[in-house]
């Protein structure tokens, strides 16, 4: 094989164990049979939770993609990744309540890893890299953020874990919540990179109502509800100073940021103009350090934009430079329609973008397919 | 005089009769005096009709900035613009109920017609173009389409207004409504530009609730609700094949798009993934053009987005070319918060995105700044 290495950083799974407390529940989230034989159906978002639509209809099909690691593997071999960096996919344990969190927490990160290691071992004797490593769970609902520190430290001494993903709500409170902080100083403290990952969306008020959104589908919470999620979770936590307090931190933005390379100038703009924060032409309750700075310093964005105008955006906003940009392809969501396609559209597209917008620079392209990812996250 | 010519087409005028109707007013949108003798305070959004905040406190001063056109042709000589295309400001007519839209559009539309004849009439022999022209305002409200058309072929007729500058909200049901498909057909007919501009945000409850969103002032609302909302309304319109129907649309949208540059891709990855618009490969619900086309055709975008970034990413998604976005202050909004400033923050940081972004390029920004607006809304 020739050409630049290829490493995946947003792939999702969901280990049997999850997927078989997901077929045991009954409200969102869950996996329904349907009762005419069809394939179960995942049930994730609660906009698809819906009386409104046939329960068999609701959510998508849910299949061995999700959880079967050697789907995973095909899907790497057909689109030329030489290797993933795996993550629980949303929602997570945001829902497991305080009594389970650490213990669902270190199965899964366990899982993780031994699925890691189990598959490694047996790649074949071609293969340029190794094939998997994960990013780990977190426990947020554990009855004190000590507990979550505690298992961060645990992910440190696991060695396919190379950081972990979480959701935009935190302890239920959100990025800016206080309580937080022990996270942030575990996380600065391990240098374990934090890829943070949207669910909720937005309210369907956001939208105009919940006969609005159904209309559309899913376009309207996937394509908007999402990155915009991501957008304000990340702005609130800039705002209230995280990045401040831990000047460390290492943020792996999903969907290159939700939309913030786009509006982090209106962002540092409406600051600069905020009463609020400013007195006598300090800063004086607003954050200290520049949004542009923060972007250079602690955020990295996937490439998973599906289009050159995003990713020129995104390499602007990581300060021009295609060191903080880093491939992806969000399997086992956005699979084909038709069956029969032999390559993914999603993932096809986000490869056209990474050529088209940088074209002129093999070394660009190198570094936003695999390089960054192998540098950031220690894989070769 | 010398350099390129300088057009703001994003900038904001309340014209004395619509301020003295918000002094008569006591709900939102209203102009309150406060009781210390203050300066009057000007309450347009919701969210700052709280009864948390002290009365005389909610909203922002007001000036003879958002009224009086000499303060307006004075900013634009500190910041040399040439020529201004003035529009009411928001939340417009959104809130005139149906016995007065039509009275109200023509009054606003007539006034704006006079003040920019005025003005033009008296300028320094030396100006370089005309100093004022308008975009006008539509009776929303009003108790049929038919007059909101009947209103577009008036102010057709009106030498200095080109265009007309509308909210996200429609007939009160968005942008997708089909009751407003006279209002597209009479402004394909009349080849008016329609300004596209947000005013109502986000639901609080998108950022985390009221008390989180007080807690940053103005930020999110303003830095990500008002573009979230632009997003939004002109993704529904999308969808719901208004420019499938209306292909000679012209929609100037504000704040570069909101984000609609940064998401394209994303609605477009979306939409093909779409089960509820796909059947055997065929889009039979969702848009039957793609986005990058109506990006390309139908849509233009303000430079109102405070950096480089957001900027290369509106040239991208118009197609690769500089044709297609124009400057714009958003005056008499964002003002200095230290009045002592010579030239405006916000203005200068949208002025210095223009010439980074286009360094090599004194041609392209000739276009941005000045050249586009002319030729499209034929201001020479």
């Amino acid at each position: 094989m020739s050409g630049p290495l290829v490493v995946d950083i947003h792939t999702h799974v969901y280990p049997p164990a999850y997927i078989d407390m997901l077929r045991a529940r009954k409200k969102v989230p869950y996996i329904h049979n349907p009762s005419d034989g069809g394939p179960p159906r995942l049930i994730i978002l609660a906009s698809d939770d819906d009386s409104n639509i046939p329960v068999d209809q609701r959510g998508r099909p849910v299949d061995s993609s999700y959880s079967d690691i050697k789907v995973k593997l095909d899907f790497m071999n057909k689109h030329g990744i030489d290797c993933s960096v795996i993550s629980l996919a949303n929602p997570w344990l945001d829902f497991i309540g305080e009594e389970q969190a650490s213990e669902w927490a270190q199965k899964i990160n366990d899982d993780l890893e031994s699925t890691c290691a189990q598959s490694n071992s047996t790649a074949a004797p071609s293969a340029r890299l190794r094939r998997l490593f994960a990013f780990g769970t977190l426990p947020l609902g554990a009855p004190s953020p000590a507990a979550i520190a505690d298992e961060l430290h645990r992910i440190k001494t696991l060695p396919h874990l190379r950081g972990v993903i979480m959701g935009t709500t935190g302890r239920s409170q959100g990025l800016d919540d206080p309580n937080l902080d022990p996270v942030w100083k575990a996380l600065e403290d391990t240098q374990l990179m934090l890829f943070l990952h949207p669910h909720y969306g937005l309210p369907d008020e956001a939208f105009g109502g919940p006969e609005i959104v159904r209309r559309y589908g899913h376009v309207l919470p996937l394509a908007l509800g999402f990155p915009l999620e991501t957008t304000i979770a990340v702005t609130r936590m800039y705002l209230s100073g995280v990045f401040d307090r831990f000047p460390r931190l290492q943020i792996l933005l999903a969907h290159s940021g939700g939309t913030l390379p786009f509006l982090a100038g209106r962002i540092e703009s409406c600051i600069a103009h905020e009463r609020t924060f400013k007195v006598n032409g300090g800063n004086v309750q607003g954050p200290q350090r520049d949004i542009w700075d923060v972007l250079k310093t602690n955020i990295y964005l996937d490439a998973v934009v599906y289009g050159t105008a995003g990713m020129k955006a995104a390499v602007e906003a990581s300060g021009g430079t295609t060191d903080r940009v880093l491939f992806g392809t969000d399997h086992p969501f956005f699979p084909p329609l038709n069956e029969e396609d032999e390559k993914w559209a999603s993932v096809v597209t986000n490869y056209s973008a990474i050529d088209k917008s940088f074209e002129q620079n093999a070394d660009a392209i190198a570094r936003v397919l695999g390089g960054n990812a192998i540098r950031l996250l220690k894989l070769a």
